[in-house]
């Protein structure tokens, strides 16, 4: 029987405890699922030194092009405190029309409706003209290491090339058919060091108190703006979320001073321009006399986190635009496109092909009774549907 | 035999190991020397919960006024490597004209001079024409708090009063006979905590970042510059000792941030004073908007730490007199009257009788191979002598 139920398909997944990096079941299921439509399913385990094996899961059912690639995650975050829940976050029961679980929006209910739709397009027309496949990770909840970007690095190694990429990710903030994400911010990650002399707080003049230093160039980072946002983009965003010293002595001037920022960047920005424009404000500060006058420039080091996320924007009109029109003849209204958010495993996708990301409303994810109101489960098979209509309709023409 | 010998009396005191809280026989020691002079010796313990409990000294020689107070520490900080000393830390050996050890400027060297000049006073013109006292303290390089405060308390209770009184603590830079301590700046110390909201770094707009929050208040503390000095005092200087998040997620914004200051101020302020100052900066930088655009004000607390040292400069010319011409009677030049460096006890004595501070050269204190060169015991025993000599004189007339 084909999985063309969406809310079966949900309740066969949420009794799978796959918190990260647990395959609990799930990605069994979903190649339970997937083998009678035509796919070929493979399992693939990823390694990595320090982090735990991470199972991961590649299907497609065709072998021409155009290719069409939805992708996502089996795993889930912990269920946090269970006793508060309403419903146990692995038993998908169902109370006043939602259905309980952790992972209902987030996103195994992505998943679910995907594959009920491609389900439901077999059934009625047969194989796809083309090809579709599934990249479904079990690490994007985790480090993210072992997930989305070496399943794509495994696949394309094995020659497989795809047109477009959907996302099945929560990206609507109230209402489904609330918004598209048809990009994503970059992220840029760092700690400063300034080293000074430690020193009695009565001799300021034999130390040099490296608290002013950190103030300073913490400043910089903050103030003035880096932009005041782009055409698709919001303005790019610094945060320092941490300063450290650690010194419990009252009198005593410290030897060392840290820091670490995160700043979420746009399209006007590269990771390494912004880079160069980040050592360049540290430079100028260090220089400033405000907070240490007459004294030397401050004495610091900077460490980039390894794996910036670089900025995207998908261009692809005739991707976009199959699934706004999806949404809109499905909802009868048209979608916001955004870039607002943090990072997701599109940023990893793009490298291989333009990527959007549509799901379910994501107001319940990683919180406690995560639910999903089982209409609209329905809807979103029915976009999905639609909207794999649409594209091969554009991509064979 | 009356203790005339400023080098000897050095030598007994530096082989009692007396590192704070131990009293290592040096006030036993100390007591022995005094006795023979007509000194009443009391040997007062202090007690505090939650610190050791600690010997103190208190010895008077004479019943009537005027009232001469010496005041010191037998305590010494401890010997930090002792392998890294040329000679024992308590062998008191001589090499090169120079006696080695632990506390041979701070300053059992200041008290074994004393000692020895009084015994020559004595020695020469019987009982002073009023009273002496020493109130020695094994208390001051540890927590001073069963110290030199509750020693004045407990002699005060039972009726002594003094109408001046000479701390011996290592006061000179370089040479003997440079600097006479007049007054000390006051010191007040306080930590900032700052409540923000936890979040996200993608989504700042829904957390509020306490970092931009503890920048924002902590650089209002350190510029401007709160004086420019007074007629004899330093600018008043402010140090931020530390700053801590403790934040390691890369992408959270934390929830609270904290910092403590220390404060060394001048006679322009008192710490009721600076503390209004220091409130009034922090609110108004808690509602700056430069890190924290369109924010509601910061919201921060202040704790102050307890018992901040009030500042104070010595004014009676008659005391100030009688030991600057002591120190220019033997070694040629008068000493500079200087208010800087850190505090001392002299904090607590200030409020009993005038009091200034004059010892040997400080070059060597808290380090390895504390020293203090033979000749200078015998010169800073003659100071001492020609200071007795002129205060009671300028007292009594
Ligand atoms: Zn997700
Ligand atoms: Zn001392």
């Amino acid at each position: 029987m084909f999985p063309t139920d969406p809310i079966s398909n949900l309740a066969t997944l949420i009794r799978c405890p796959s918190v990260t990096p647990a395959e609990g079941g799930a990605l069994r299921a979903l190649e339970a699922m997937l083998a009678p439509l035509g796919f070929r399913v493979d399992r693939v385990v990823a390694k990595e030194a320090g982090t735990p094996d991470v199972e991961n899961l590649y299907a497609r059912v065709g072998s021409e092009g155009p290719h069409l690639m939805f992708a996502g995650h089996t795993d889930v975050v912990p269920v946090g405190d269970e006793a508060a829940w309403s419903h146990g976050p692995f038993s998908a029961e169902i109370a006043n029309g939602e259905m309980y679980g952790r992972g209902a929006v987030d996103m195994k209910g992505g998943i679910a409706c995907f594959v009920a739709a491609v389900a439901r397009h077999v059934e009625k027309h047969g194989p796809p003209k083309g090809s579709i496949s599934l990249l479904i990770t079990g690490d994007e909840e985790g480090p993210a290491i072992n997930g989305t970007s070496k399943l794509l690095e495994w696949a394309a190694a094995k020659g497989e090339r795809w047109d477009a990429c959907l996302v099945g990710e929560p990206t609507n903030p109230d209402q489904l058919g609330d918004m598209i994400k048809i990009g994503r911010r970059g992220s840029l990650s760092g700690r400063i060091t300034v080293h000074g002399v430690q020193g009695h707080a009565a001799y300021p003049h034999l130390a040099d108190n490296p608290v002013r230093g950190i103030l300073q160039l913490t400043a910089a980072l903050m103030h003035p703006a880096f932009d005041q946002g782009t055409q698709d983009f919001q303005p790019s965003n610094l945060e320092v979320t941490t300063i450290d010293v650690g010194n419990s002595a009252v009198n005593v001037i410290p030897a060392k001073a840290s820091a670490a920022f995160n700043i979420r960047f746009n399209d006007g920005w590269t990771a390494e321009s912004l880079m160069a424009e980040i050592v360049a404000r540290l430079d100028r500060a260090a220089k400033d006399g405000t907070l240490r006058p007459g004294r030397a420039p401050v004495k610091y080091e900077i460490v980039w986190n390894e794996r910036p996320s670089q900025v995207f924007l998908t261009r692809d009109d005739a991707l976009v635009e199959s699934l706004s029109g999806a949404v809109e003849a499905v909802i009868g209204r048209r979608p916001q496109l955004s870039t607002t958010g943090g990072t997701s495993d599109a940023r990893f996708i793009k490298d291989y092909c333009p990527v959007v990301e549509f799901g379910l409303v994501g107001r319940t994810m990683h919180m406690v009774d995560e639910r999903v109101a089982v209409d609209e489960l329905e809807t979103l098979t029915e976009i999905y549907g639609s909207f794999i209509a649409r594209w091969f309709r554009h991509a064979v023409a």
